[in-house]
């Protein structure tokens, strides 16, 4: 085993996963050793684009933080993201569909109540954020948990702004009738965060950064599949060029406005002001949790 | 350009590529897209793989500093950078055939003159280290700048012992004979790092993280391309399963003993030594210097 070239390389280097840990190890090494010799063999590499290449990647980790996530940012820019979405999630029929987690997922979003505040007043104007929750039956799910995130008025999240003061995030559950309300702030659209090896990429690549404005749910039931996606601003720019090519026709919903009152969802309002409504469908569980 | 799935996403992101700044950019990364999201959709990843995934990357870069480049050591060992190597690397015959860079080379080692003692003495047993540079026609190639690093006789580099203080590592210019000779130490085999994620991936992958003891040599000179190369000890452990790829029979030396007198690289010894000695021949250029 020496004497390695273009033509034996890759071969020598499957031959050394034989006493793997485990199939999937072997499995996922040996498809990473061959897909990536192929992309090599195609490109063709000086010694300086590797180097290059060697600097973008220990950028792109040096630059992630507890707030910044530059290698999810790179995936979702190279549209694997929703790659590996799509693969994961071909469920039933009826079920609302995914979209990307995004780099801006705090775990320890604040548990707040139905008509809570979320979005600070600095943020922007208020708007309303309401909805049901049900399964594949059309049966609403109570308790639910509804992890919603999004920007602000000006297209910053709050973790951009400071990593521990949360706004426009939190967790609500869903009443016995699966409904949820909260006061968040309109969001706009924005660029992902430019200034790193990912941003380089993107100008390199001749693309903008942008993406339509939008609203992050994540929603977890018991016996159903978690459901991570965003509801997009129906008037946004940006919804045919997504940076991160994120953007379903079913994702989209205008942005209404709700008169004084109490809403179908139990929101109680008191005067004039924009929402976002929309009833969410979980799929049932079909595998372990992750 | 929206609603993406499995099946139409590839050619999605391909067409966003179109105004990239230069062709080669467009080139690399639309290669990159097409090999990557083949890699996806063949292991087909759960959304935690993915996260691993990303969790791995994120870690080899933040363990790179000034003195240790975990990417490298990653592309080492998936064999990457042999291949890289053997695809720059198509030389007229009879020039020293190259291997792997390496996470250890330092560009602002100690320039010293011919005799110079490299290796500290708590480095291990003395090893002179001598030879000559030539070109293809046979002629001894004056001026040429030999950079030479190698591992201690516990198998540690300098820089990870301690950043700043260079041990077994200096740049000397060959003579008009085309010849040098430096004191160093003799290297022992060597683990690489292995208590970061590459070490993790060999784990789980089941192989050892050694590499055979060598020296490793840089050496440039006008009108030549620079030869990156190890010389690999002939009674070494390890030239069958080097975990980076690196032997080839042509740089396997064995450490002869010398014996009190001139050498004939003009080496002056005065008792019996272990050496390592080799005619280095270097390609003319063939292209601009990177």
């Amino acid at each position: 085993m020496r004497n390695f070239n273009e033509h034996n390389i890759t071969e020598a280097v499957l031959a050394r996963l034989d006493a793997s840990r485990s199939s999937r190890v072997k499995e996922i090494s040996g498809a990473l050793v061959r897909h990536l010799h192929a992309f090599v063999r195609e490109v063709r590499p000086t010694q300086d684009e590797w180097q290059q290449a060697i600097a973008f990647l220990t950028r792109t980790g040096q630059v992630c933080s507890d707030t910044r996530q530059e290698f999810i940012l790179l995936s979702d820019a190279l549209g694997v993201s929703m790659l590996v979405d799509a693969i994961n999630h071909e469920f039933p029929g009826g079920a609302t569909e995914t979209t990307v987690l995004g780099p801006f997922y705090v775990a320890d979003a604040p548990e707040v109540s139905a008509g809570a505040t979320i979005g600070k007043q600095e943020d922007g104007p208020t708007m309303l954020i309401e909805g049901r929750v049900l399964d594949t039956a059309g049966s609403p799910i109570s308790g639910a948990i509804v992890d919603i995130w999004h920007a602000d008025a000006d297209g910053y999240y709050d973790v951009q702004k400071s990593p521990t003061a949360y706004s426009g995030r939190g967790r609500v559950k869903t009443d016995a009738q699966g409904n949820f309300w909260l006061w968040g702030t309109l969001p706009a659209a924005y660029p992902i965060p430019d200034d790193g090896p990912v941003g380089e990429m993107l100008g390199l690549q001749g693309r903008h950064p942008y993406r339509p404005a939008h609203v992050h749910f994540m929603i977890a039931a018991e016996g159903c599949e978690t459901l991570v996606t965003h509801l997009f601003l129906a008037s946004s720019d940006y919804l045919d060029s997504d940076v991160v090519f994120g953007v379903k026709d079913s994702l989209i919903e205008p942005v209404i406005e709700v008169s004084p009152g109490k809403t179908p969802y139990g929101a109680v309002v008191e005067t004039s002001v924009p929402a976002m409504r929309r009833e969410f469908i979980l799929a049932p569980r079909t595998r372990p949790r992750e």
